[in-house]
């Protein structure tokens, strides 16, 4: 366990959840699922922490947010050492973020571990998760890069996909023969059939001395930053401050999956079944909340009369009531109501986006 | 003008335009009505009352609410002397509203023209209507019970009618026939064929002592009540306040309608077109607003995306956003957020009804 870190990407921006998600209050900090009995109330953040209990222990939980949002996460999280939290000065996709993790991670470990994983996922069963976790853990220990792929259980067209190949040794992991984008339905429903299909979970494992080889060959600009990190890291906590405000901008900005994995040599994939959700809409929060026997899942004070399938969620001190409503999100805040049919969850973004053209700050 | 005295009724509950009129806060206190050109932000009562200028002078009209709503309606009409606000200690129905009045009215002018209007209605043509309302007046000081029958338009089957009997001398007066309760669509639909039928306005006109003869027959002890109000009045402002704090609440609780109008004696209508609207609930709200292209009618900040139909009502500083909605009616204040399908719009007592069994007495 000494060796083994645990990298929480939180650098989502949560224009899906608005208006509960800001631009200074992003879905990570949301307490989105409340399905896992016990975690009423947390956020996703926290119970993605929560989740690595007796796998990654607290000091050695990195966490890559926003500069704008490190203090809130510090606050979410008391059990990380403050410095734990790295905020970057601006998003650049997932890549330099790994890249930095990979210099803290090298500067304490060079041949630690790394689970990388995304704050926000909904895991419904944790203890085959944490199962699951290890397996990746200890593959990723032999080398190679390793991901979990999650057995589908539906033609998911919302997700990546993961083509496995043959198996190597022990303990279920299996090559990964390739990588596909979100399918439509109709090859989504041919992965499903096909059975050698997993979803592309986001969830990464890798020793740093391997990730940071991977990217001298493949993005030697973040290589060398990292590398410069590590040396400055060497020196003291804190120490490559003034090197990641003047060097962050500039590195190349692209995802781990295209930068990295796509072209990578030694590809590997644990399959895991633990109830994994990726809450990427409204419509998944309904999904996962718990509903009365009308199929309206409510948070808050609500008066229903008439009224199926909706997603309702309000303040303390705010009474709600729908009359004859079928099917609708509302989402009610102090200084904005979001009120749609379910099935146009992902259409949140263009009042998102039109806000952004209004200049209409204040509400995003 | 002297002798003629308008008695404004502003005894509404309001349950039907929850949550933005409340137990405390009633509908004539609401702008409901942005239709009529330069009324935009007046309530229906400071419509009602400015509608009459020229016609009734403000210390001869009188208004009668509830005792909790006197102090505001004090405030909505500065120009009507304090004492012109009568504060019923209980709403007992529009009979001994109206003897009370008429107690005022006779004390002042014992032979006094009084018009009674309901506080709440909208109308679209005030020029149509003040000439209508000179015609009543006129009628009325001849003597006899006068009321406004509206050409009905439409099969409506929300509104009360009169069918109507021969003429009366000149200015279009005839004689009343009957008074008809809210007819069903078929009978409705028989009544605009016919052309003998008018929608029963709720205006009545009468003389003081006329009206009170009426009662003297028909309801003795609200005469009674009238004469013992009257004799006390004649004796300096507010005198009566005793009187009506220990009777009132043992009066005969009865429309004027069936107390008084049906049985009358010689009872006349003066047909008017003028643009009338009970505005009876948010359905014909939305109806007097003014709408967009897409058919919405909005007032405050809102952001609508592939919605068409919607009634949408915010405070300021909130942002409301509808992503493909259709036809609702979305009310939203402080502390309370009502969404339904425009054509539920009679339903909103059924939440009103759950939140007294509930004891939610906040939100009433």
């Amino acid at each position: 366990m000494d060796e083994v870190f645990a990298v929480i990407m939180a650098g989502g921006s949560g224009t899906r959840f608005w208006p509960l998600s800001r631009s200074a209050w992003p879905k990570q900090f949301l307490a989105l699922a409340d399905a896992g009995s016990g975690s009423a109330g947390e956020s996703l953040l926290q119970q993605t922490v929560r989740r690595l209990q007796g796998v990654v222990a607290p000091d050695h939980v990195l966490v890559v947010t926003s500069h704008r949002h490190a203090q809130a996460t510090r606050e979410q999280l008391p059990e990380l050492p403050p410095g734990n939290v790295l905020g970057e000065p601006e998003g650049r996709n997932t890549a330099p973020c790994i890249a930095w993790a990979a210099a803290h991670v090298a500067a304490r470990a060079p041949k630690g571990v790394m689970a990388v994983l995304p704050a926000d996922p909904h895991i419904a069963d944790p203890v085959a998760y944490r199962a699951v976790l290890g397996r990746a853990i200890a593959a990723a220990r032999e080398g190679g890069l390793v991901t979990i792929g999650v057995t589908p259980t539906r033609p998911e067209t919302g997700y990546g996909y993961i083509e496995v190949g043959e198996a190597l040794g022990a303990g279920g992991v299996k090559r990964v023969k390739r990588f596909v984008e979100k399918p439509d339905l109709y090859r989504a429903q041919q992965f499903v059939a096909d059975g050698n299909f997993l979803w592309n979970s986001g969830m990464f494992f890798f020793r740093a001395d391997i990730v940071l080889g991977e990217l001298e060959r493949q993005l030697p600009d973040l290589h060398e930053f990292a590398r410069a990190c590590q040396k400055q890291l060497a020196q003291g906590g804190g120490a490559d401050e003034e090197l990641v405000h003047s060097r962050y901008a500039t590195l190349t900005s692209i995802s781990i999956d295209h930068g990295v994995m796509e072209k990578a040599q030694d590809l590997r994939v644990v399959p895991g079944t633990f109830g994994w959700y990726d809450i990427g809409s409204w419509t998944t929060a309904y999904e996962l909340a718990h509903k009365d026997a009308e199929k309206n899942a409510v948070q808050g004070e609500a008066s229903l009369v008439d009224s199926q399938g909706c997603y309702v969620r309000g303040e303390a001190g705010k009474l709600i009531a729908l009359i004859g409503v079928r099917d609708m999100v509302v989402v009610d805040t102090e200084d904005a109501l979001l009120i749609m049919p379910r099935e146009r969850a992902q259409d949140v973004r263009r009042v998102v986006e039109a806000l952004k053209a209004k200049k209409a700050t204040k509400y995003l």
